[in-house]
């Protein structure tokens, strides 16, 4: 077997096997400012770059460029800091304005011991309600998430129907963090097209066990995968996913949030 | 820039993007047993798919695989369920001796209200310690999660260098819930040849602001991206991710547990 691996001439010999999924990155995306035109902006990039594509392909835009096209910024100067917001600044030593902006952002504030962690207009738990201030022009602009981030999907995935007449399923990540695992990893915020929960619950096993896998949140998976290549400070803001088999049903991002009533940890 | 989209010669004529990240299932891994020689399995199940391993490759192994190979197995039958573990399975309405399986792998049981969520002996927090009775032979058996993952991972590719000759990185993964999300993803238990968390943090933005993209968990992106592939109940529990440019350093998937001293949600 050893032997087998190391001949060059055997491998080169049998056919290569293709591969089950393949990931792009949409290069030479440029600045994205309110009001450009997102799809016009990453189809023309794609074209560029060769990429052409194909019905199935799911693309995946990082959270930031969402917002920067649909204008969800906020000017920091234009904002009066709260009482709460001046004493939360305070102790985790952040700009007070900024905190004020992620308390309008939020429905309710989760934990705010070392960080802010709040579950956003939209239901989602993430540090500071998603509201961002790096890699924004101007210096004293944040960004916040998309108003309806499944909304945003729909509309791009309906924009880039009509460009490429191809059928291309969208999802919007942005990157959170774990109660008890560090690092973040993105997930979808967002989806159009593609399936956010896959029941792999089948019918018994061989021993007639019920199987225990469940819901697997594949919008999710999907987002991770493609923060694989977004790299350093969303260098790559859309990712092109192909080979994925999928029904092509549509669901919502949303219907991944654990409702309230099942939240073990509120 | 539609019509270029339209036409199928130009399409044609320009040469083919290359994927930046490619993600193969090993097809044809048979049933493992206690004691089997799981590389020596995958390597003869790769060849036979035309899968040739290269240097930079990353194995992504489900958990199951792992544990089966290395015989952390257990009999339920030989289990004496204690009375903590009586009343609750009880009230879940589960086996007590698996309960009881459940407790011995655990530190700490953080819920156990509807589900049981605990920390590990290694530290993870998991529903049911990662205890699972699906898909294993016998009426009677579930699996355990290996003793040590990292230590797993190590020998893995230890062994996949030895019989391919090629730098492989291995990453073993399982499939874990969250508190604020539905549905499951799969996440890094083990790994080896890779790094776990990467530091996106760089030097000021162009406005001068420190970026707060910080830490991305890269190992649980990539067990997410090869939990894709994997299937129902784990038809596909080996997948090969080939092109993600990374530094071989190694580093232990238990980094990417958070201390608890910053645990907010103990």
């Amino acid at each position: 077997m050893a032997k087998r691996f190391k001949s060059r001439s055997s491998s080169a010999d049998s056919p290569a096997a293709s591969p089950e999924l393949r990931l792009f990155r949409i290069p030479g995306i440029p600045e994205i400012r309110p009001g450009n035109d997102l799809v016009k902006c990453v189809a023309s990039a794609a074209t560029r770059a060769a990429i052409h594509f194909e019905d199935g392909d799911i693309l995946v835009f990082a959270q930031k460029i969402v917002s920067k096209a649909e204008g969800t910024l906020v000017r920091l100067a234009s904002v009066r800091p709260s009482p709460e917001a001046l004493a939360i600044a305070g102790r985790l030593k952040k700009d007070p304005r900024a905190i004020e902006v992620v308390f309008r952002e939020s429905r309710r504030i989760v934990r705010s011991d070392h960080v802010l962690i709040s579950e956003t207009r939209h239901g989602f738990v993430c540090a500071n309600a998603g509201v961002d201030h790096s890699n924004v022009p101007g210096n004293d602009v944040v960004t916040l998430l998309p108003l309806n981030p499944d909304r945003s999907a729909k509309k791009l995935a309906a924009a880039l129907r009509k460009r490429t007449h191809k059928r291309i399923a969208v999802i919007i990540s942005d990157t959170f963090g774990r109660p008890w695992r560090l690092g973040l990893t993105n997930v979808a915020i967002g989806a159009s097209g593609v399936p956010v929960l896959l029941d792999l619950r089948g019918s018994p096993d061989r021993q007639g066990k019920p199987l225990t896998a469940t819901i697997l949140a594949v919008a999710d998976e999907l987002a991770a995968a493609a923060g694989l290549l977004m790299g350093k400070s969303e260098g790559f803001p859309v990712v092109l996913i192909r080979g994925y088999r999928f029904k092509p049903v549509s669901e919502p991002a949303a219907r991944i949030i654990r409702p309230a009533a099942e939240d073990l940890f509120r």
